[in-house]
């Protein structure tokens, strides 16, 4: 990482391109899939762009002085190979089977998106069980069926707990916010016993108030980091497929990630990164950022011993 | 509305474009004039952009629960016709003219322009009596004469006033910055009696306090509210003719809106949207979720015995 | 069309929008679908971007003095509805019932895509029988399956040669370019028997060779008219999703669609126009240029007694 | 002009800001005018832009290997000052009385636009009697009203017939496509007498011809270059208000030009030019490039014998 | 200034290009210098698109009322010339040189960069003895060598106080942020007893403590304040070479800035705008902002009886 | 190659990481240096993105029906590695020595730039002996020194002439055009003896005929292919430093290419590639595709009984 930053082949963080699963602690996948996608399209050149952009990334965090990189071993291990990509059914499986092997493998996934439909199989490839949940974003992500679909890309977080992947008690969603055309969503999420925590409520009781109840929410349950990049605000994130403005800021998102350490994390993404719709990188660069933050939290649930 | 949203025709909001003013309450009108602009040109190009991403929006706000769709008819209108655009005050006829028919139609304008100037001929379209003024912008747009014509975009206010269209005691504006060349525009405000909410009171004081206090001015006089898109921050709005930086957050601006529900609202618009100068259609997004905002508010106000 | 350009609703050249098939001759119809695209997404916001650059077409063709609004009654019917926009065949079967209803009302149809796929299902909605096809791209799409479906954008001829909807014999490719990883494509159309014009035959021998030879192929067979917009140069074409450099100029196209008057038409479409990627509006104008060159030839194919 | 070129003020071509009209042969005048325009505005930015790419330019041309800087003295003499920029005629009167100044002190202008209707006043103040025209762009400019102005950009030419400030027996229009809703601006320019070479001839008959035909028709006469950036194909001038695909190469212009060395040149322009709509500065820069030309031929036509 | 904003030659905020330094109090100068950057190039170009988008900038401070063109004589004195920009150490010789000539002709430089590697042969041209340092970035800039070079863009500070250029005890470095691959810069920094603000401190402090703390540092001791626009937030600042995410609002720049009215300024600047990454001009247009504030505060420290 | 060509790591082509040379007959290299440009910067950032943009190559030439990959083992073997991108001269020694390196390996380079001056260290790095060059260019870059170094961008043809590197004997330079402050460049190039084709040239005479004679003057000799992508027309390379209008078009730049089959080549470059300045990816794109095309020719200059 020392090299000029624009020089090289463009890898997330600039980390090795991984030859064994064996040698990773923490795999950083992307997952160029946006076959779910109800709006604007684009996500599946999301990973291409952030792993561009995320040449920008480095070591210590300012303010944690966490050094991820010093905790454990960490490697780009690619894309996930896509035979379906026409059927969403089909490409979920695809996602599922290469997540199973990192299970198997023992790597802690960091993936990047894709639309948000990936969450659903690479939680299947990963759990046995029901896992909390940090979701930020503008959407629920809890609506039914659409256009004949049960797993679009608003849907994901419903079918999880059907499929007992998360606990929707354990389930807390950040940064909700934008007219929708029925109430579906939002009372799906409730009726679930979701957290919702919608804009509002971030700007009036801080991201402090916040970490608090996630954390308490979570306790010690295994937890998955899923950051929408559109709950951040559109001026930080154009490129994305759904944009809802007077979202988040990415000063709070960094103060909340940063806030959630410790926890015990067993993976992550951040979706929905749509580079045709960006604007001179600005999404990808924050993604990247993103990122690299939720790599700090993981990193620290790393087994360290291995590193000797 | 169910329909995947980058199909079909680009209405206003995806509602019918009307085929007789009888079946309308509120009716959205586009005014592409921009001929009384003194620096970047473009703003007769927002009524169409504004359409577009207007596709975006949807029914329920999630912070009021309002669905305007349930509470009246509302329409697109289409644009007024011009006739005369090298003209201003030609140009300012043709849009007096149809606001003229609305008001005789019992329709009420929400309207997308063009440049500042339009807000006056809609004025004498639709009032006989002093109106009081929601006025979020930038500027005060109370200069006098420039260039030759005293009806240019930084003039309506102190036209109005003369014409006795707002009551300036009635008249606060909201978001005021940027250097002047001169004091005019300030002190003409000040001294006719408008209130001048400059940003840095926005800052320091909140917004709740800035509502509180427009409703007491405003009480139960009928009220226009007139919302230049230069009032937010060039990096929610950067396509816009007269930036200038560090303005309003949309959070405010969305916050200030919802806190003034329930005033006597007789029409409204959104203006200075500019697309040549836009970048990945932010600005004119930014404008269609004001615009819908407003909408909720002007909704409230429709009789809705109409419905049944 | 006498008012100013940037204004009104977007209907595809200032037409009105249909109230009744029964008062259309030529309906110019958007097909707002991508999901069978390979590479790179957008094609699903094609018809909106046409519709708003076509504002800028006029009546009279200033080579042909060909006014097709004389000669027959033209109007925007709207865009396909779509119920399943995740399942290709789904998709197809939507596209094929709207032009099954057009067929029935005798109304002749000018598309804009959308992906190559869709012409396929337009055929099959109105023909019964194998059309000529002068098709111009800069790939044949006469691929068989790729990612485990028949149905993707670049296998659309093979299909409707094997359904009979067109006679390779009477089909013409132009334009066609680019490296392959297999001779799959070219060679199926060979050995169906399609003439194909590679680009450099096209700037070596000229377009009126290209015309003389389509035309004899054609005779007066039924013919249908498909554009695919990577046919031209990524310069007059960037938004697309499959671009080739060194393709055709707009000047040769434009040439090519006037020598093809007097044929006998059934329909025509315009493809693969992706705004995500265009610039400045650069695809979406010139395919709105294409489309009234096109509109031209269909309008003097209509049965213009009707007019009278 | 040997300094880095990204360095120092903004000049037409790097030049000096004139101190004094005494001691300039060949004056650079900038036109921000764009209030007589129809469609998509933005050409009062030209001057600006204009200059800020101009400074790429240099002294021999590679071709004719003149140095215009060598035969006389050429300076950016600043913009016209408007005092009437709401009024179409106001601001002519501005113009026309900068210009006729010029004309006063024997400087010779060559000036950038601006919308097309400065040639109009701009030709009122350097001449008494009807000059040769050589205008090359894709309209004829020949209409007559529009929207209640004698003095739109799309009518100077029957405007300065009318006066008798060209001759339409020496004028030639080279480069007119684009359909038009009616034939009125093809016929009014026949009807006078001009000579109308649409684009198709340009590619048909090649540059040689018209050359050879400009310069017959315009001999001695004093003569006048105007050229609109919407002559040449959009891919090398997307920044107009009026662009039509299909046009003129910069090959074919650069030559247009060289083959018409030697005239008796009284001015020049280069008009239409839109940054607001341009791409990547490349209008800006082609225009640059053009003025560049021009200026060569202009310079040819300075008595060199003030510069020793 | 009275004339509209597009029109003239664009010099820094509209003022008169300095014909000798005898009349000039305040020197607006460009450094379009770009040699020592480590990443993304372009700040070359910034003193060329500030001078553009500072013709925004009017004269009185709405805040703070204070007009600077009253208060003493402002001109744009052009760029530094270079004769070896392709050798850091002299590019920094002739940038010293010039500004030499200044601090010997009285004029107070507020330049433009470039990259920041120019603060020091600034400093080197105008003062003897250490000065104080307001210093606005996202990095501290005291790195030591990197790829063979010790004067690269992250290491003027270490320089300057290697170099008693500036006094560390008095220097105060605000809105630092942004991983980093060792901890040298930070640490350098407050090995030397430098104040180092990072960006979490300015959020959860507030913009009043800091003003506090560095006037109390500052004292009366002369002062240079150096703004690099990335300690801005990316969305208000694209245009630079190491953008770092939740940066400063511009809100809070510019309440900094007028909080430090009243100190004993001998300079300022404002450095590394990168156009070719800027998104619309909205980095120039801030830095021209920023430049316009801190002339407000530079202007005061000028000897105003010199008017007179 | 047969995954979808959004996924993935961007490497050269999609070829894979040479993880040795002794596998490697092709080696695709990039070398992310601009510091010795004079105009426009960002080239340090072509390797990057032509990796990014080349995705989109394929295997069979559709024209040659050459597949490469079937007649040598082609990998991406990374960037040089700099140590002093301060300092040309030991910038131009990282990239000798990388070569030296691949020529000791027995790997025929194919790189992508970088300015121009990198052309001269590589071919010190290859050769011991004049190699013939074929030179694609708006520029002759045979310039002197320009501030104060002889190795900027300009110069390194009359170096490497000097150096006995290239024998100006059997140098062809096509496409050069622009307007120079002096003569020098052009006369440089023909004093020394090589043949210039000055773009005029190649539209009057056509590719064949250049073809014809480069074929001649190149003979059975050693030679190496560099290709500046700014010999393109802008409207296909937007994105380079020293743009110039009216250049070769990419029907021209391929037709040209495959006419040079079958020569001696011992390696080649495109260079000149500046992603700030390009639009849409165009640049990077056609760049890509210009190498693929180089890469058909190289390829069948290698050894191919390796392959076995």
């Amino acid at each position: 990482m020392e090299a000029p930053r624009f020089t090289q082949i463009a890898t997330f963080m600039r980390t090795p391109l991984a030859q064994s699963l064996a040698d990773v602690d923490i795999g950083l996948v992307g997952v160029p899939y946006d076959g779910a996608l109800t709006n604007r399209p684009g996500a599946r050149h999301g990973p291409r762009e952030v792993r561009n952009h995320s040449s920008l990334m480095r070591k210590f965090n300012h303010v944690t002085r966490t050094n991820p990189y010093d905790l454990c071993r960490i490697a780009d291990i690619g894309d996930v190979e896509f035979h379906q990509i026409f059927d969403i059914e089909g490409a979920h499986r695809d996602i599922e089977n290469f997540y199973t092997l990192l299970a198997k493998a023992g790597v802690m996934p960091l993936s990047v998106g894709g639309d948000h439909s990936i969450t659903l199989p690479i939680m299947r490839g990963i759990t046995d069980e029901p896992l909390a949940l940090i979701h930020v974003d503008a959407h629920t992500d809890t609506w039914d069926s659409f256009q004949g679909s049960k797993f679009h890309h608003g849907a994901p977080f419903l079918r999880a707990v059907e499929e007992k992947l998360i606990d929707p008690k354990k389930t807390i969603q950040i940064g909700i916010r934008g007219a929708q055309n029925t109430l579906e969503s939002w009372s799906n999420s409730l009726e679930m016993g979701m957290r919702v925590v919608f804009i509002e409520e971030v700007f009036e009781n801080g991201i402090g108030a916040i970490i608090d109840e996630a954390r308490q929410l979570v306790g010690d349950t295994p937890v998955y980091l899923s950051f929408d990049i559109d709950a951040l605000d559109p001026i930080y994130a154009p490129g994305t497929g759904t944009p809802e403005i007077a979202g988040m800021t990415t000063i709070q998102a960094l103060s909340l990630i940063r806030g959630l350490r410790g926890l015990n994390y067993v993976g992550g993404d951040v979706v929905e990164v749509s580079p045709p719709f960006d604007l001179g990188g600005m999404t990808s660069m924050t993604a990247a950022t993103v990122m690299y933050e939720i790599l700090c939290n993981l990193s620290e649930c790393v087994d360290s011993s291995k590193l000797a």
